[in-house]
């Protein structure tokens, strides 16, 4: 059976390149990068290197770059580590679509009694520049606003939001932050920190076709932002715990070919992408495309199907070798429909009929061809068994 | 020139063969472990067989292994869960010669009102069960003691104290929680968490030939302890993140060697050891041993050489290919003597001349003839230079 993997938002396959720059740190190469001695001297270059690729994949500067076990622990350092360190205030500001692991510790704050602002999305999916300016208040400490969607690939506007902070911060309010998680934008579309305008900025390797376990925050020199592991002198003092060598290199080989490669492994992946929506509008009726569709990443299709649950169609396509997702694998076990797509006003058969269809770099026409001939007959059968379907209906 | 890597307390090699079991996880099979298809089930099916193999080498159940990014993420966890949790009281019992990352968060909790009573090790390098005892009060939240000590190597009576723990508890202290680091002891001498009576054990992959940047924390059945990084459903709700599912592969694959091999590993590098030792004990004066000697891992040996700089010795062992250490690579970077000679009453010389020599299984005895050969007039060669030698004395 042929296979099919359209889930490259969940995880990407590790490139063979990156992989085989990765090896000599998982043999010989083998010290501990704190060790004074020449075999941690070598790991210790290597480290530095893998943090001058990824800080050059976004524009930073090396000593900007803070290696972390992934892009959750990053969320979880940019939001905790800012708001533990500040005393101006308790309110922070974020988006209503944001990522488990970015929502999981602004949670935590409100329920400690800090006032949190989820700033609406929109049909389209994207938050706009003039709400975030509505809700800034002079006790606002952070505003967390990701850079593109993880579900439905709505770029945000951070550039806008972070000219907009810049200037609130000019009109007195220099204490305020803000962060963009950029976990699902980092290695696919061009990102700069400068222009930007932000303060922190989370990378996840495994996304980019890099390591699983291997992450970076981006932290402003300047920012004044709170270890949160702590007894070691790691990543300087920002970060402790012996560093995790071979996943480091890995992930600045992975930056740097994702930087190198970005124009033509997107224009590959939005061949594939655009081919397989035009082709599904005709064969499927009753879909709805989620998140405006030009200005989405280029290899997120996120689809609706009216009468049938996501999940359902999601185990039929696997029985048939295809690997697509509802929501964020982050949020699997949960029954909940997916509260991203619930955010752009869709009603809960909407959410619950939601897959996301994420292509890379690697997928073959031939790919889109076999999704082409399993997809709508998929569709097709589980709508005939659907007790949702009463009368197709035309929206 | 030679290279003699003995240096393993800090890291070991990846052994080839767990290498090897990983390399499927780092090319075909890069399912994200949390998702529902195909893809997906392949990596949850590999991370649980590895669960259950760690959870093996201690004697635990699969479901009381969280996988976490090293060890010093697991002691953070270890430390903060279970205090963040506790409400009955702010007194914590640890060792005056833990590791960094059970130091460090304990030293936050003290800053922020907490008391603690640290115990003393004595000349051996040994807590003692009575002080223990002395310590408890009613508002004892958290007693942390590693099980061996990362400097000295000298083996802590985890059991006794876990007994009298149990004994505490028993008689109306319910609350009270015992956790152990044994970063160090992991896979080097037997481990059963039934035995030691702890109610949560730290272990760290690259400690005992696995991948660096991977960790676990035992967690007894009933133990409520709050996650630290949060915003995921993985790990049972105790550790948010994508699972780094080569890196787990090849701890259960390396935690499964260990226990195989312990035996014959702990007879070959307590050959090494020993021999080095009785060698070097006839070839140079004025040398003293760390660490209880009976009483310590059998592939550790530390020894204050005096009238010289341990780090001057460091460099110049480095020079001829011979990697050892003088403190934790985690306090590399810092000018203080090793806080765990001091506290075993050493004075600051001593402290400063304190080198650790840590065998490993692919040490060869050329390997310690080579050092024999070397060290002597090292040592020598240092001492003629030193402003510290006054004159030779006897101690």
């Amino acid at each position: 059976m042929q296979k099919v993997y359209l889930d490259h938002c969940a995880t990407t396959p590790l490139d063979s390149r990156v992989l085989a720059v990765m090896i000599p740190y998982l043999t010989e190469n083998y010290g501990n990068a704190s060790s004074v001695h020449l075999f941690g001297q070598q790991a210790r270059a290597a480290v530095d290197k893998a943090r001058r690729q990824v800080a050059s994949l976004i524009g930073g500067a090396a000593k900007e770059v803070v290696f972390t076990s992934g892009g959750t622990e990053a969320n979880n350092l940019a939001i905790r580590g800012v708001c533990e360190a500040a005393s101006h205030g308790r309110h922070i500001i974020t988006s209503a679509i944001e990522h488990p692991s970015v929502r999981g510790p602004i949670e935590e704050f409100e329920k400690n009694g800090w006032d949190v602002t989820r700033l609406p999305v929109y049909e389209d999916g994207i938050v706009r520049v003039e709400d975030v300016g509505a809700a800034i208040r002079p006790d606002t400490v952070l505003i967390s606003v990701m850079l593109a969607n993880n579900e439905i690939g709505t770029i945000q506007p951070i550039a806008e939001i972070g000219a907009f902070v810049r200037e609130t911060r000019g009109a007195g309010r220099k204490h305020l932050r803000f962060h963009t998680d950029a976990v699902q934008a980092g290695g696919r579309i061009p990102i700069d920190v400068e222009a930007l305008g932000c303060d922190m900025l989370t990378l996840s390797a495994h996304k980019l076709y890099g390591p699983k376990g291997m992450g970076a925050l981006f932290i402003r020199r300047g920012v004044r932002i709170l270890a949160q592991q702590v007894g070691g002198h790691q990543e300087r003092e920002r970060r402790a715990g012996t560093e995790s060598v071979a996943n480091i290199v890995g992930f600045g080989a992975a930056a740097e070919f994702a930087k190198k490669e970005m124009n033509d492994r997107n224009e590959h992946v939005q061949g594939l992408r655009d081919r397989f929506e035009s082709e599904i509008e005709k064969q499927i009726d009753n879909i709805v495309f989620n998140g405006k569709r030009d200005q989405r990443l280029p290899h997120v299709s996120n689809i609706s199907f009216r009468f049938i649950e996501g999940e359902g169609l999601l185990i039929h396509l696997d029985l048939q070798g295809i690997a697509v997702s509802t929501g964020s694998a982050c949020s699997s076990g949960t029954l909940e429909p997916s509260p991203v797509i619930r955010a752009l006003g869709r009603n809960e058969e909407l959410a619950r009929g939601a897959i996301r269809f994420s292509f890379g770099k690697d997928n073959l026409d031939n790919d889109v061809d076999y999704v082409l001939e399993v997809l709508p007959r998929a569709v097709e059968s589980l709508r005939n068994l659907s007790p949702l379907q009463r009368e197709p209906v035309a929206i």
